[in-house]
């Protein structure tokens, strides 16, 4: 409800962030309930410092379309959950085999690795649990509800983000090629985002040219934000990043900076964000977040 | 639909078990989709000769209520996935370290730990993919719909079955007690039982007094099932079970058996399946599904 002058993003994002955060803490059960164990796993990842990029979106979206924001916390906070899941399990020996996540050591290091494979587990089943409360979405009509959930079930699972990992995994240390580099990113990364920007919108009521629109954004912004993520990798400070850089290129990952080289890809980067700009250019002031944060994402440094 | 007397369980499971494969097979994509891993390590564990207990309770408490089955043949096979991928996490080195499973390889032996890891985030996500589905589901109310998808994740996640699974393994080595031992069989095994038999009812539309019963019948077979899995782990036949038996005592698990003795363990499945006849002794023959499962339980061999 900004100005587009007015509008100061870190401000923005930080005020979104307090209100996600406070959302997932008042969901999730204290780390004293019975086992005390899977609570505090799941509260130790799920409150590393977590940027909460897909909640924000998915409440941007509906903002874009004029739509309240509050009712849309629980679907909000079920994305994080599920990114956090991800990032649970992508840490774990068998597949990344991280030691640090946003600073701090992963969760495998801090629990064990059942207790990270359960905590993830939770995490998922806690995501569709929350989504399908009627305590907590009495009000959004029970169709969009499901529409959502079926949307964002397919972005996290094996047509996205389960099926970005595994081609991920398998293309170590192979040759990389466009086709395969895009599947990667457009599943791994892209499908949750994308999810995120519709769920906003969907739940919203948005007409379908505007859901159409905001998917065209959040397909353009998805990508962009994986290859700047690459490039991170290649040239992030480590402080910054709290994770080590570089790990891409030694585990023989497949990456846009690997296959283009560093300048191409900030030019895709760039390319994409004009593109996702676009697409939501016949929006008001009122979509000024989504613009804000398609420029952050390039230029971010963590 | 059968007579008391005409009515032959080996039959009618075999039946129901078709039934659920054809459908299961029918839903889940082809190994030849891509990346074809995934959908391999999926189908590989999803099609390993279960009994579909879960799918054809929910199927048989509708039945028990005058409802139809071939509607629910979605949410069935979506609670077989969640079991399905509950037991390729539990097998992992991390968990369990189960080397057969069923008298085959575990997924993790097969394709590895991380697509392991992968197909079970998979068919958890699945699961609700399924569920949402308004292509499969489209003549379910919505409402009761989402009922179901929040009762099932509730028995899934840190309320039910992964709490059960994080108290299981925790418990290793330790002195066993009943407490924790209630807790282990109602929350790993039985919560996700109790929910197969409440979703048959729920989606039937059954009458909130029918819901109560069936609740009841579902809660006293969950941990009648769980003792006689027990039971069977320390004196079943292995070519029989497709497992290892005596890995219960060996790792030192909290177990019926191990705390009160095989023969009182026997009486309790035995009461248990009374108090499961009793709880649904008001229905009439419909039901008789539902009473042969009961008595299935406790006396079979694998």
């Amino acid at each position: 409800m900004s100005a587009e002058k007015g509008f100061v993003l870190s401000d923005y994002l930080a005020a979104r962030k307090e209100m996600i955060d406070q959302a997932l803490d008042h969901y999730l059960p204290q780390a004293d309930n019975y086992p005390p164990l899977i609570f505090q796993a799941v509260r130790y990842s799920l409150f590393a410092g977590g940027k909460r990029l897909r909640p924000i979106l998915c409440l941007a979206a509906a903002e874009a379309v004029g739509g309240e924001i509050q009712p849309l916390l629980p679907v909000a906070c079920a994305l994080e959950m599920i990114h956090t899941y991800s990032l649970i399990h992508d840490d774990l020996p068998a597949m990344d085999n991280d030691d640090l996540r946003r600073g701090r050591p992963t969760s495998h290091k801090v629990f064990g690795e059942a207790a990270a494979i359960l905590a993830g587990d939770a995490l998922l089943t806690e995501a569709f649990h929350l989504m399908s409360s009627r305590d907590r979405l009495g009000q959004t009509p029970a169709e969009k509800l499901l529409q959502v959930i079926h949307n964002i079930a397919e972005a996290a699972g094996f047509w996205g983000m389960v099926g970005g990992q595994v081609v991920d995994i398998q293309s170590e240390e192979k040759k990389a090629n466009q086709e395969t580099l895009d599947y990667i990113h457009t599943h791994k990364t892209g499908a949750m985002i994308l999810a995120s920007v519709r769920a906003g919108a969907v739940l919203s009521g948005a007409r379908v040219k505007d859901i159409q629109a905001l998917s065209d954004y959040g397909r353009h912004i998805g990508l962009a934000f994986q290859i700047a993520d690459d490039i991170l990798n290649v040239e992030g400070n480590r402080s910054i990043l709290g994770k080590d850089t570089g790990s891409d290129a030694e585990r023989g990952k497949m990456t846009f900076p690997g296959l283009w080289g560093l300048e191409s890809s900030r030019e895709k980067t760039v390319e994409l964000v004009g593109l996702a700009l676009s697409a939501i250019q016949g929006f008001d002031d009122r979509a000024d977040a989504l613009r804000a944060i398609a420029r952050y994402i390039v230029e971010r440094k963590s």
